[in-house]
């Protein structure tokens, strides 16, 4: 259908409401029936109507709809400045972007400042724009978001939990204490016994800390010591290099990083010093970025369902904004281990 | 300031125009004309409706405001499914919205079906939201959205010019044969004379074309056959591993890629046969993804301005809403060779 514009090559204007009303001989607040109060009136004039709409292709504007149901099917999304962008969340962002146009619903984004989440943007589209609700990603320890949106009872999702305080709202979140202790259960079946773990600082993540967990708890279930086996550094493949260099020194043969940046700062400390990712040491990443399975060795990596991820969020949104006050839902999704060669090549069985 | 909610836990609803009207002490419609029509009102009269919205914090809402001014200050953008999504264009869109936001603006995000670029999605949207206009990505030749959008009046830009046709619209895109021509003056310079160039297929993209273009002129101008150097590939790691061979056989001492998918390719290849990548042969890539700078040895890689795309693609589009019958402007920026060690550590100066 032709959209209205200023633009004198326009071959025709759009149809309007008081168009079909014209056709149909009716009134325009008949029209407007027709499509909002239907049971007002009349089947036979009811049938008429819809048939003017059907034949003249009318279609009524979202911004006019938005002004009588007050719903947009606009869901927000707050997204990063370039340096911080992860690969992860632009592969979430296709998928929830699908998921909400099956749904009928479009994401209208939004700048947030670099760093940890604050409630910038937040308000300025509220005031803007009526979305319907927000997703919201990259959750930390201390984020305002969730207490502020639920005050506002601004219907929203976390892909995240909340990882301080009690939890708010309803929220998808993938279980990476279960992925790492996967990592650790593949490699003790690879004969691995002083198995390492590379990452973040303790505390500075939510994320990070569940990763570790995960790790820590395989490892007393196999009876194996964690003593001097964990090492931690920011998410930089530099400071990664140097992480890991005292968890060679202890022996350690295979090494679990909380992503697949700190185990590639992990394969470039092993080159240097003569060893081969995969060969001499095992390594298992996280996140299954596009960059694993491009390495040579090819990374074991624990993958994130995203597309799951997405339509979870999409539904759970949908079903808070339909009922305000039902109890929160919440899921926690499993990752997969995709395994490649630098955790199935290594040249001999090791021993304890 | 609070937003309109059926929830028990809002507490306190938004402030109306009806209540600035009341508080001010004249009607809703004088409220109205002061924020659209300021030159109706008597200057006291302006004034004291001003204060009054300063005061009790009223902004009109923008599906109200789109109603009466027909702008949305919303931008269209389609987004493919995940197994399609590039690290640019994701890249991209982290830039795009932040330039939309800093103009007032936002991206209205919709799914496109995977693939060639058709219309599907656009009719969809312009039938829904009034969005101002389009950002268009991915363009390629046949691409059917300049030419249906410009029909209907519809403003947009693309990132990326029409690769067929006669040219439609405005555009910003990125001078991908000067990005190619200076990895070979690089090359030159370092000694090497035998420049192989791996390329997707002939045809088949206007930007990889673009791409091979740059190279062979840079090889004219020194005087270096291209004769047996060029090798086409899918953008497959393993269907790059296979086009390198040929290359490498026939004496190449330098490879430039048109992706660093390629080089990746051309890196296993080399590794395959013993030689190592940097050292033995020289390798560029092209969009300097976050991969290249990881690989060992960093990957040399021409990197696209995507800011600055972003930024251009915005204000060409304001400008476009603002006068649709102005001449278009096209922009093509030039990329930058990000120089690694995969270019500068080649083991002796190669010879004819």
């Amino acid at each position: 259908m032709p959209r209205s514009s200023s633009s004198s090559s326009v071959k025709a204007g759009p149809v309007t409401l008081a168009m079909v009303a014209s056709r149909a001989g009716v009134s325009p607040q008949t029209v407007s029936n027709a499509i909002n109060s239907p049971d007002m009136l009349r089947p036979e004039t009811l049938e008429r109507v819809r048939r003017m709409i059907d034949e003249m292709g009318y279609r009524p504007s979202r911004a006019a709809q938005t002004l009588r149901t007050r719903s947009s099917k606009l869901i927000g999304y707050g997204i990063q400045p370039v340096p911080f962008s992860s690969p992860v969340l632009d592969r979430f962002l296709h998928a929830l972007s699908h998921a909400a146009d099956e749904a009928g619903y479009r994401i209208l984004l939004f700048a947030c400042p670099s760093g940890e989440p604050t409630l910038e943007g937040y308000e300025e589209l509220l005031g803007q724009h009526e979305v319907d609700g927000f997703v919201l990603s990259g959750t930390e320890r201390g984020d305002p978001r969730q207490a502020w949106l639920a005050k506002r009872g601004v219907p929203f999702v976390g892909f995240g939990r909340m990882w301080s305080g009690r939890q708010i709202g309803d929220w998808v979140d993938v279980d990476g204490a279960s992925g790492t202790d996967a990592a650790v259960e593949h490699l003790v079946a690879q004969g691995h016994r002083k198995i390492a773990f590379l990452g973040w600082e303790r505390g500075s993540s939510g994320a990070g800390d569940d990763r570790a967990e995960g790790w820590q708890r395989a490892m007393r279930r196999h009876g194996l010591s964690t003593r001097g086996r964990r090492g931690q550094s920011v998410n930089d493949i530099d400071a990664a290099r140097a992480a890991v260099e005292p968890l060679l020194d202890a022996g350690a043969t295979a090494v679990v990083a909380a992503s697949d940046m700190l185990a590639l700062g992990c394969y470039q400390t092993l080159r240097e010093r003569g060893a081969t990712p995969g060969r001499d040491i095992a390594v298992v990443g996280f996140d299954d970025s596009p960059t694993a399975a491009l390495l040579s060795p090819a990374l074991s990596s624990i993958a994130q369902p995203l597309e799951d991820v997405g339509r979870e969020c999409v539904r759970l949104l949908l079903a808070r904004i339909a009922s305000p006050g039902t109890p929160p839902e919440r899921l926690l999704l499993e990752p997969s281990l995709v395994v490649r060669d630098s955790t199935t090549t290594t040249r001999s069985a090791p021993t304890e």
